[in-house]
Parts: structure tokens; C-alpha cells; sequence
């Protein structure tokens, strides 16, 4: 089986799209959300536990492994996925997102960014093609270029000037070496203006990358602006490429995305929120200290295939939260992940059978309507 | 099968002796370590991780569970087993050791103990007849009366007081109603006093309980004294009755303790050791975090068949510790209750087949030579 991407159905009236993602280890049914394993591990899960979640693809992050344990240690053990023992798809992000993150503890530039390590302290630069040879050290499936990812509000002269920067640092990027069969992504910015939007997603198209990633929405914009930026992005990106939201998990917002031909998400949010013991619901979200969960005998969602809702009841949950109990934490966060990658799965289903229209609307209405551009 | 305790084979030379426990959720084949689920959980792990470790009997704690969610949460829930979703034998511990380590919470009068809530500074009073009927609620498999567990060292008079009062609280709980099929345990006290520790077990084995807990030992005393207190407890109790070495839990210990013909041990020592990133190895107790670990591609112990030792290298649980993932404290609590489980498994091979002998020498060999009585 050869390596690429295929559309396999599109929406018409709305442009959702599924698809198939063929890596080196194994194909990625398309929409689909990713969980986050920033530092080698999803917090708290073990492969085993993503498995049973039907988690497809993982993240990893470049900036983090290269700290701790460092990429050299990770490439002497065979990889990341022999690393962490998963044995699925993994995409890794660069460390674009800490040049966002970290505002703090980093200089930009023409040649890179210079982060002072949150460990210890110590300056040491980070550059296209460092984040490129760290990914190929990692043998992730796809590798993200090093991109800029300026603040919202940002003025107008930054915005461009991070939105060129980021596609010259692609171009560099693009003709870096490369873990075998391992796929790049480019990572369109621009923030939330539409003009740059577009010449972003244009100059990285001349580049021919293998998927592109929409990255520096969703950090604090109005959902209105988010959505008429991913318009933008969209539609000047060669349709028949991967296309990857970054940093996107809200299920409204994941339904968004996925109406507008998004094929990938990502987002620390569902276990982050789970590891302050809150979950989606059907009937919104919930935090699970709350008193009025005590007494309720059933699962969290009775309709939820996921190990919270099938082996324990709401009640439970509430007091393992109570009790500061890890196990609480780390079932909602399962419980979250899986409402997310259900969704995808059903609105995969939904595509290919020719009713996403009206699964949509009903899953908007579930999940909470977002504003729409 | 009724319930009951049979005695299917002694070591000759010891007096270990291989057990089988009949309770209603299920038989526990002895000597086997037990994990400590205080809250109705055992610190990060799933009803699923405790199956796959081999567990056959998990604990739990009135007095914690009295206190929050609150027994009639549980019982109205269906009992322990229903709420925690484990269906194996549950034996719940009193809160008699709850005495001593919350010393500075509690007054203790011929009634019972007087408790501030460490919850909520609330006075409760916890009498051994309350003790009886929230583990009665509770539903547990085997249930423990309310004992005074002294400090070490504590003067004669107050270690002969809080024996004798123990004896007397025993007789109420002895009387006091139980859930059907439940077995309550009596509680060996005495400190490191040998007469009061033979006068206890004396005391006790007139009341005819189903089975016999030694309680107050790895308090802080030399083990020399552990084992010379427990002699004197074992000598005076019947040997048809189950005996259970409460919260004593090293490798060694354990099977010092096996080698005495104890049954049933508990202790927090295995998640707690590994939720701060420290396991036992037959090599010595190996914290995760050294530096020499980092660069050890292959497991932690690889004649161990637990999920970290199974799935995972050192060199990537020593990375989740030093990264403070919680992932690498859940596996590093895995191994170590693995380790023990393991060993007790073995040591009733080795009781069962007349080779006990030779396996504790060599055993001993390995995790550390005790102090001998």
C-alpha cells in the first residue's frame, strides 16, 4: 500500500470530506481527532488504553522530546513508537506552538528561535532544519515545519512579518532530510486576517508538502474571526492534501471544522478538562465535584461506548474526584477523548453515506452551535 | 462451596502454609498480597488493571469511606463491589489504624474514638459497633473490628490498656449484626510486648472470629521485635483460622511473614514506593528518576510479566518519572504490586510442591535478608 492521501466521499452541500491517510504504520481514517502526547505519552494512558479508545493517530512534540529525554536517547531506543511501545501513526509537532507558549523564554530571529529551557535554564537555538532533524531522529509518520505563531491581538506589521518568516522557514524545512516515508506537513498562519490568510496558504502550496496544517487559530480570537481565517486558509490549499486544524477540540468546534473538509484535529483540551474533572455530555459539560452528580446511579452517557460510561457510574466518578482520586482524573479524560473521536467517526460515516446535512445539524444542536462566519 | 478456610499444605519445616479462602465473590488461593484501595480505589488503577496483576482480594477502609462518599452512598449504590465496579473479594479494614495515624484528630474514651474530620473538622464518634455497620453497608467479603493501635514506643501501662480495651471492643463487634456471608476478623495487639501480644491472640481466639489479623507491627520498631511479637501472636491463635499481617509489605517482610504461616498481607508501601517513582527490583529498590537508568533499553526486570516490564524499556519509564507523567508513577505502582502478588503466588508453589525450603533461601538471597527472630 502506498503512502498518500485519498478522498474517498465529500459532502456536497457543506465540503466535509473523509479520506484515508496511508503512513508507514498504518492508514488514518479521516476526520479524526488526535489525542496529545506532548512529552512521549498521552497523559496518564497507555497505548493499551488508546487502542481501546480507537485512537488512530498520537502526537508527539519535537521541542519537548528534544529537551527531555532529548532526540538522541529516542532514536538509540529504535523511535519514537518504539520509545513509547505505540505502534500506530504518529504525527509530531515542531514547536511552533511554544514559540506561542513559551512567549517568555524565547528570541526570534531570521535564523530560528533561541529558547531558554524551562528545565534548566540553559539558551539553546531551535531552527527549521533542527526541528526537521529532530523529527526524522524521532521517526515520527508526519513531521510539522517550525512555524511562527504570533498572539491574538497581534498588529497588523507582526502578522505579516511572522506569516512571510514562517513560509520562508518552510522552504527551508522543505528540503531538509527526512525520516524514510515520513510525510511533511507545511502550517498556514496569518492569524485572523483574511489577505494574509490566504497568501499563507498560497506560498506554501508552491512547496508541494504533503498535508498542511491551519495552525494559530483558537488562541483567544472570536470564533467568528477563527472560522472566517479557516475559510481563507482552505480555500487556496490543493484540495487533494491532508488538511490538519490545529489546536481544535471543542466537539462544536471539531463539528465546525469538520463541515468546512478539515481531516485532522488535535487539542489538549479533553484531557486537560479531564484532569480537572470535567467531561462533554451530551446535555453539555459537567464538572464531575459538582453535588448534584452524586447520587446519579447511571453512566456519565449511557449512549458513550467509552471504559468510564461502560464500567463505573456517575456517582463514582464524582467521588473519585472528591477524593482527589487519580483514577477519577484519568477516566474523564478517557471519557473526553472518546467523545471526540466518536464524533468523528460518526461524522465520517455520515460523509460516506451521504447524510452529513442532517447529522450535522443534530450533532450541532447536541454539542452546542457555534457561531458561524 | 460454603464458605470457610482450608489449609491445603504445610511447609514442614517452616510452618508456611498454603491456604484457600472461600468468601461470596469468589476463593482466595493463600498466602497473597493484597493492594490497599483506601478510597474504593487502589491509586490509579481500573477493577481491568487489578485482574490483569492477578489481584484476588482488594482492600478498602470504613472509616475513609464513612467519612466520604459515606456509607449509605455506598450501599445505596449496591455495596462496595457494585460501586467500585470490582467483583473479586473485598476485605475492608476497620479504621483501627486510622487511631494512630491520625493521632492528633482523635480522643479515645471506653465508648469508642472520637474523630475530627479531616475533611471538615466535624467531631464524629466511631465506635466498634458503627465500625461493624458501616462495613455491614459497605458489603465487604471480610470485615475488621475496631482495634486500638498504639505507637512505637508507647509506655506498658498504655500498651497493656489499649490491648485490653481492643479485646473488649472485639466482644461487641463480635456480637454486632454483619452483612450476610460477611467473615469479621479479629485484631492481635500488644506492640512488641510478648506476653500482651500472646494475651491478646488468647483473648481473641476465645471469641471464635473467622480469622485473625495481627495489627500495630512495621510501626516504627526494630524488625527483630516485628517478629518476636509475631511469634507470640501466631503461637496463641488457632491454626485452622485464617491470619493476616496487616500492613506489612516488602518483599522480605512478606516472606518472613510466609515463613511464619501468615495468609494475608496489605500494604501501601508497593503504590506508594511507586507513585514516587521507585520500584523493587531483584537487583534492590531502584529509584526511576537515577541517571543510570536512562539509557537501559530493556525492562525493568525481564523474568517479571507485568504491564511495565511487558510493554515497556527503563530508559522510557525513567524519562515519564523524570517528565513527572503520571504515567510512569501508575506503571512504576504496577511493578511493585506485581512483584509482590508474584512472589506470594510462587511461595504457595513452593509450599504446595514441599520445595518452600529451598525457594525462601534463594528468594531471601534475592530481596534482602531480614533481621530473624
Amino acid at each position: 500500500m502506498g503512502r498518500g492521501f485519498d478522498v474517498v466521499a465529500i459532502c456536497s452541500t457543506t465540503g466535509a470530506r473523509a479520506g484515508l491517510l496511508r503512513t508507514r504504520h498504518g492508514p488514518i481514517e479521516t476526520p479524526t481527532f488526535m489525542p496529545v502526547g506532548t512529552q512521549g505519552t498521552v497523559k496518564g494512558l497507555t497505548p493499551g488504553d488508546l487502542h481501546l479508545l480507537g485512537a488512530q493517530c498520537v502526537l508527539g512534540n519535537a521541542y519537548h522530546l528534544w529537551l527531555q529525554p532529548g532526540h538522541a536517547v529516542v532514536r538509540g531506543a529504535g523511535g519514537l513508537h518504539a520509545f513509547t511501545s505505540w505502534d500506530g501513526p504518529i504525527l509530531t509537532d515542531s514547536g511552533g506552538f511554544q514559540v506561542l507558549s513559551l512567549a517568555d523564554l524565547r528570541r526570534i530571529d531570521e535564523r530560528g528561535v533561541t529558547f531558554r529551557s524551562h528545565l534548566n535554564g540553559e539558551e539553546r537555538p531551535f531552527t527549521p532544519e533542527l526541528a526537521m532533524e529532530v523529527q526524522a531522529a524521532l521517526g515520527s509518520d508526519i513531521a510539522m515545519v517550525l512555524d511562527l505563531c504570533p498572539p491574538y491581538p497581534s498588529m497588523h506589521s507582526d502578522l505579516q512579518e511572522a506569516t512571510e518568516r514562517t513560509t520562508r522557514w518552510a522552504r527551508r524545512a522543505r528540503v531538509a532530510s527526512r525520516a524514510s516515508g515520513q510525510m511533511v506537513f507545511g502550517i498556514v498562519q496569518g492569524g485572523t486576517d483574511v489577505v494574509l490568510r490566504r497568501w499563507s496558504a498560497e506560498s506554501l502550496s508552491e512547496l508541494d508538502f504533503d498535508g498542511y496544517g491551519i495552525g494559530g487559530l483558537s488562541v483567544g480570537e472570536e470564533r467568528e474571526r477563527t472560522w472566517a481565517a479557516l475559510n481563507a486558509s482552505l480555500g487556496a490549499l490543493p484540495p487533494d492534501r491532508p488538511r490538519y486544524l490545529m489546536g481544535v477540540g471543542a466537539p462544536a468546534d471539531l463539528l465546525a471544522g469538520i463541515a468546512r473538509g478539515i481531516d485532522l484535529f488535535d487539542c489538549v483540551m479533553p484531557t486537560r478538562l479531564g484532569r480537572n474533572g470535567a467531561v462533554f455530555t451530551p446535555f453539555g459539560r459537567l464538572n464531575l465535584r459538582n453535588a448534584a452528580v452524586a447520587g446519579r446511579d447511571g453512566p456519565l452517557d449511557p449512549s458513550c461506548a467509552c471504559p468510564a460510561c461502560v464500567g463505573f457510574s456517575s456517582a463514582y466518578l464524582h467521588h473519585l474526584v472528591r477524593a482527589r482520586e487519580e483514577l477519577g482524573l484519568r477516566l474523564a479524560s478517557m471519557h473526553n477523548l472518546s467523545v471526540l473521536m466518536q464524533l468523528a467517526r460518526d461524522a465520517r460515516e455520515a460523509i460516506i453515506s451521504g447524510t452529513f446535512g442532517d447529522f450535522v445539524a443534530e450533532a450541532l444542536e447536541i454539542w452546542g452551535r457555534p457561531e458561524q462566519a
